[in-house]
């Protein structure tokens, strides 16, 4: 069952599904591959078509102050992605130059702007709804990319993917039970597509010492699931969706509250659409031509 | 004709077709938006279907090898974004999250990272054509985020945005005659969509007072044109195609051959999918249901 990553990344390659560049996690994706990324998430968008979500889409750079007010940067501060320029005058910029083209370090010419790479797809949504949410609260999905300083030659490690993503802010309740909900769906329909996937209790990987603290506490409060799918180890399943519950946080940062006042709770949960692909393609092959035909009637119905 | 920014900008926030947030020239896109802004890039994929172009995708992240080997921080330091991460341990750790948290800078923390943002929507594709082209060459298209670091509360001027990019690589004068239809292909398009799009010898805004003797050479080689659509300004329309025509530049940086062993000449056309998408709420108004039948008849076809 297991597979080496070099063996997957090398069928992938072989096959046109992905373009290798020089950086590890950023590499480009051909077009079999992305017919299948957006069929997935066609899937999904169908099962959801009931609920009526609105659908947002946010670029890949968000306000930097979104990172900073949230605490990321406790959490996950090897994760994050901060974009910097140059901020200087014609003198620098010559320094600049010559640095480049002399294969000097130019770091120091740089400096910090006001925007930083997103991390997480729902990220941008919350400082929209600081206010007062409608009774019933919101529902809102989107597609977007989202980076992790985390180059690595497994496949499935990306620093740069997308993730379709849905947010539920509203009370408690209804924000546990649409969590609930949405866990059943998205294992259903992994499991439709052919792929073994088993739903677990999560944690995030929290920064430093203090972080297995933060996990053991998240774990034993069962705030993160995640839909698990063996892609290159069945001892070490992929995560392919991510399911968090964020009680107060972001409701309290925000100032996001419900229609009798109190502060909204809200939950996330994400589709890894490139991890789904790629379990796709290591369950059923590299060719979706000869993909089980229940697999191929579900995605292009 | 002319129109304040702020007007324009306050009626696509009031029509839902954008989310403002904090920063500048990073917004959210709301679902009409995003329905006009995918079928205008498949009107544009129906234009080129028989040319038969390889369809890739790369992520808002590259290689930072890239824009220090073309010289693009020569020509747009300005414009760059660089990606930047926490490398430190613990006690580096304690010290960002002490100063995020008491509102004290944080960016000396920071330490650059192998990726950058990608500054224009076919960098990360020359690279991968390193070797010796087809006998006709090759040509490739894929709609890419990219980044400028160029805050603004216009709206047409994003710090993040897509771009729907062709490149065609190979012997000089295969490479001008595209660039020529594909001119003529977009001022087509854009005059059947309802536009007042008009083509123009354009320069690149080169950095500092030796960009004015580039943006000169440029002109008079004629190796930019633009498709000029006024949205803000009828003296300053706004550039919704740009074509440039890069001779051998990346052909001699990336060792890009053709089949008789000359350094292949490239040559790329972009549609600032956004761009489009604004100039049509800006002469059609806000409510693409209300528009002209013959322009809902080419997008929605």
């Amino acid at each position: 069952m297991d597979l080496n990553p070099e063996t997957f990344w090398q069928g992938l390659v072989e096959h046109k599904l992905v373009i290798p560049v020089r950086v590890q996690g950023a590499f480009g994706r051909g077009p079999v591959f992305e017919d299948v990324l957006e069929h997935v998430n066609a899937a999904i968008t169908t099962l959801s078509a009931a609920d009526g979500a609105e659908v947002y889409t946010f670029p890949p750079v968000i306000d930097r102050q979104i990172i900073e007010k949230t605490d990321y940067l406790d959490s996950f501060p090897h994760l994050a992605g901060t974009v910097f320029s140059f901020f200087g005058k014609e003198r620098q910029a010559k320094e600049l130059s010559e640095r480049v083209h002399a294969g000097q370090p130019w770091a120091d010419l740089q400096g910090m702007t006001d925007v930083c790479l997103n991390p997480a797809a729902c990220y941008p949504l919350y400082p929209t709804m600081t206010g007062t949410l409608p009774a019933n609260g919101r529902l809102v999905t989107m597609t977007n990319w989202v980076y992790r300083h985390e180059p690595s030659p497994e496949p499935t490690r990306m620093q740069s993917f997308r993730v379709r993503e849905f947010v539920k802010a509203g009370e408690p309740d209804a924000v546990v039970a649409w969590r609930d909900q949405w866990l059943d769906r998205g294992v259903t329909l992994l499991r439709e597509l052919g792929l073994p996937a088993n739903p677990d209790v999560a944690a995030d990987p929290f920064f430093g010492r203090a972080g297995k603290i933060l996990a053991d506490g998240q774990k034993a409060q069962k705030l993160k699931f995640e839909v698990l799918v063996p892609v290159i180890s069945a001892d070490n399943p992929t995560a392919v969706c991510s399911f968090n519950y964020h009680q107060d946080h972001f409701g309290s940062v925000f100032a996001i509250k419900t229609a009798d006042a109190a502060t909204a709770h809200t939950a996330c949960l994400g589709f890894g659409l490139e991890r789904v692909v790629m379990a796709l393609f290591r369950h059923h092959g590299f060719d979706p031509t000869a993909w089980p035909h229940a697999v191929r009637a579900r995605l292009w119905p």
